[in-house]
């Protein structure tokens, strides 16, 4: 009955970044969201936000492009890990075991479909604040920064996708997924999907690749969890010269209040000042969007806030042209 | 290898709870929370919070003494529900197989060690909103109502019981709970502990009853997720005659934005206007907090807000006087 | 010495709107928006907000098509009336004085250049809570409501204007406004200007009709003073079937968190949820903003929330077509 | 007729604190409140917050005691400034014409009738923003700043004495204060009265010393206009260390969102996160609150938040020990 077993994935562990501007990314992620740096290692930096558990939820990589080095999944238990490589194993995306990372024990590397890249794990070093970093809320590893408007913690990842379907097969199958929401085109395929293996409507989502490329990333979100944060960071971000793409404003989908903008190595980072809706039910049926109709796009995509979202939304992701090969 | 397996319970279904109001308390959660009214039968009433999914989480029932009627859980699955009733039965707390009530399939029924009574259940009908209650926002079951401040889903139970080891014993043993935080008192005693099956930190808490008589309700909670809806709420509270306890403020423990009021029944509703934080971490370590310090105790009641909570907190419960039998 | 004289102006007193569908509109600004009727005569209701002194601010007139009635502006003093009529008077803008309407004294009537209605006045009736209405906080002259998202007091009219110039110099010549913003649009010519008699940034707008008519009201604004209330009224919007022009966003000008909404009548009200920023410096020198220059466009127009305003902005006003000789 | 000319005082233009812990409090106001450093010139710190209009709203001075050093007033027109000088010369209050200190011209120095030094100004330097410091958004003076949950604008002070009449007619008789708001005691005295020049209820607060001294600061307010703001003070505060007295909570008088903070050096700082409600009535009449009535008492002081103000609110105000001839 694989009802009764819990998802493989239990949590978003973290992500890595590539970033051809790697002092003006540090910069946004240090002094405007309030990221701490814990490591420095050859042409990267290791950053938490200070809800964060873990050590580290961001990596900004150097690199000739923008766009994702790679996403990591905790799986639920240990006795998954090697269960869920031999499954992705036998697909041919695996990619093999990979050499201990900082902060990190063993970690099962796979591409999606597309070729995003990604990695199973389950040992991960906690975060232990160093005195002057202490709360008094045991519940928060960590003080809260005095720097920017303090993101709390890593929320989820959202992947272009050249075929919406196969990888939403793939993250159900393979990683436990459950599809949370979904938007049919007029052409009846899927132009996105929103899956989670906890109440949280999604820690990832696939949507289609308006350039037909895929492989590539749409953005990582981090959370705030208060709608006024969202208005604070995209005053700062006018204030200082971060580009902003959409928001502050209300998705239908997910409930969550956004904000995109660039960070200055170029890649789409949301901003998430919702506590959104949370999904409880065992049973949950899919929230279907038909977004060929006016009524489900307009509800869907921009609740509140602004009546579209820009076109860039639909065809802008990292890197902006993918490499043969990569 | 049980951490494999979902947790027994799912997800909080409903509550009943006893008023020696009906009119004033139906006016509290109808015209201040905004609750809707879907069903009457003998001496209760049956309502909803427009976010939530199934037709009714709150029941209101006539009684000579305020108090908790009952609680309802929903496994995790059909298949869990015989084999955790047995379980229970054979602690000698079960009730047995309770009619089908509306709204729901079979359920059943048993006490915790103190008394309070709950249940288990799996079938329950969900609201199907008439044309003129549909929101375009198809993750929303119900349009956002015109009255009050209107909450958005249940969200916890809060049980006043004599012994903290004892509940939080049987909640995880029979029901799954994992205790997410708790506090110990200057006798090395619990005084309270907070548990949950889902990344929220608690859909249930124990507390110790100071005046020694458990088997007690301390609190129901609805949910807004925005903290100026506390505000707004207290607000209306204010001016409409309606007592507050405490708050708004923030407790440390889960992070809550609060508000205690007593409906005019008499049992105490919390507000939670916080998207709180969550827990994803598989192998969470329980948050202790040593209430004997002065610290842990400030840091934990009363993270933001006001120094104390008042006297009443610890002490009032409902009924006010559990009667021997009952 | 001018400079030391009160501005003639002290206040906005009441708004009359007119409207084809007034059923639909009452249902809006009572339903939706909380407001209370106070009165009825004739083909008009009489409507107060819950932190309005006066007995009410709002007049709903049934009429063949939607537009402004008439706009009230209380004097600095009693003293100030006659001599404001009078200057008045001498530019041939007159219309008379006015029998008491309810709830105020003797009344000045006049048009603006353009021919938008307006009134000096200085007596006007207090709102005397009934007893069941009475607030226990003494600022509050009447309980919250429980209806809607409810807005505390009229804010500021902004009228739509067939050239910026002529209608500035008179509010600052005849009505004692100062200007604290201006917008210059290509052909060097003012496309809006923002006056007050008060720190508020504006009491009254001043906007170049994008059809050229002039004579028409762009919208009436009430004030809620919290970011989540245009959230909140947004979301009730989009779920009763009220049609949201705009927002909510933060306009540059002003800091104004707004949401621009339109009532069934066919006039666009605005809904404010921001402290703004409030001017005191005596000498206060004008803001400036070439919208000719992108940047400047940009950060007036939509500082936060969206790219644009949608065209309709600059081009619909109240009545659509203005008649000859109205 | 006085009624029709402007009052003397148009605005509290800075104040200077007094501090034994210089270093200290100026880490609290640059790294917390985010203000920024503008000059610096003996044992004094200029500083400002970055939608002050003018060089510095705030002076640290090192000192042995705490307390304030002086309050600055701005004259509604610099014809007023001599006229207002010489009335006060008349009291025998005057200290007489201070030097032209930083960012400022002439200034007439005088005292309260308890002490508490104030001067009376017109010529104040604005700030000019460096190209690095300067926003698009043209209405506010500077970025918005990275450091901590920075503050807007200087707000208000509030003043300890020891006898309210008095000071109320002072500032009444000489400034041209209006009473907005007064609480009387049980002995028919006044404990505390608000008064402004403009539609804030209050720029200055008067209120009983409960030690008796007077010639006391009771705290300066800064303002952010959002709650949400508040809570992100409150919580940088706990978490950094800073003593927090009362709140986030919300007072029924002026209808405040407060915050209660000690800085460093010992001064009691407000922080103010709501918008308030504002006065344009010409004709005000006065709110009285009579605390010795249990409803007054608890609406006046803890509209929303807590139920009452910790006894050091009464009390406790700088410096501790008022020095005879100071």
């Amino acid at each position: 009955m694989a009802d009764l077993r819990v998802p493989v994935v239990a949590q978003l562990a973290h992500v890595e970044l590539l970033t051809p501007k790697p002092d003006e990314s540090l910069w946004f992620f240090t002094k405007l969201l309030g990221m701490s740096v814990v490591h420095q290692e050859g042409q990267s930096v290791y950053l938490r936000a200070y809800e964060d558990w873990f050590l580290w939820t961001l990596k900004l990589t150097e690199a000739p492009q923008a766009g994702l080095g790679h996403a990591a999944w905790r799986v639920s238990a240990p006795e998954l890990l090697d269960e869920a490589a031999a499954a992705i194993e036998a697909t041919g995306l695996g990619l093999g075991w990979q050499e201990s990372e900082y902060g990190g024990g063993r970690a099962y590397r796979f591409r999606m479909p597309d070729g995003h890249r990604m990695e199973l794990i389950w040992d991960l070093e906690y975060y232990q604040a160093p005195e002057d970093q202490r709360s008094a809320l045991k519940n928060r590893p960590q003080r809260r920064p005095l720097d920017g408007v303090p993101v709390r913690r890593l929320d989820h990842i959202n992947c272009f996708v050249s075929d919406v379907e196969v990888h939403e097969a793939f993250l159900r199958n393979y990683l436990g997924f459950k599809l949370r929401e979904t938007k049919i085109g007029g052409d009846g395929k899927k132009v996105g999907s929103w899956l989670s293996v906890s109440p949280l409507v999604h820690e990832i989502a696939v949507m289609r690749d308006g350039t037909g490329q895929g492989n590539r990333l749409h953005h990582i979100a981090y959370w705030y969890g208060y709608p006024q944060h969202c208005y604070d960071v995209a005053d700062a971000c006018r204030d200082w010269g971060i580009k902003i793409e959409a928001g502050p404003g209300k998705h239908g989908t997910t409930q969550a209040m956004f904000l995109y903008v660039f960070e200055p190595g170029g890649n789409r980072v949301e901003l998430w000042g919702d506590a959104g809706y949370l999904i409880f039910d065992p049973n949950w049926q899919t929230v279907v969007w038909d977004v060929s109709h006016e009524s489900d796009l307009y509800s869907s995509t921009v609740w509140l806030g602004a009546s579209t979202m820009p076109e860039s939304f639909y065809t802008y992701g990292t890197p902006e042209k993918v490499t043969v090969g990569v």
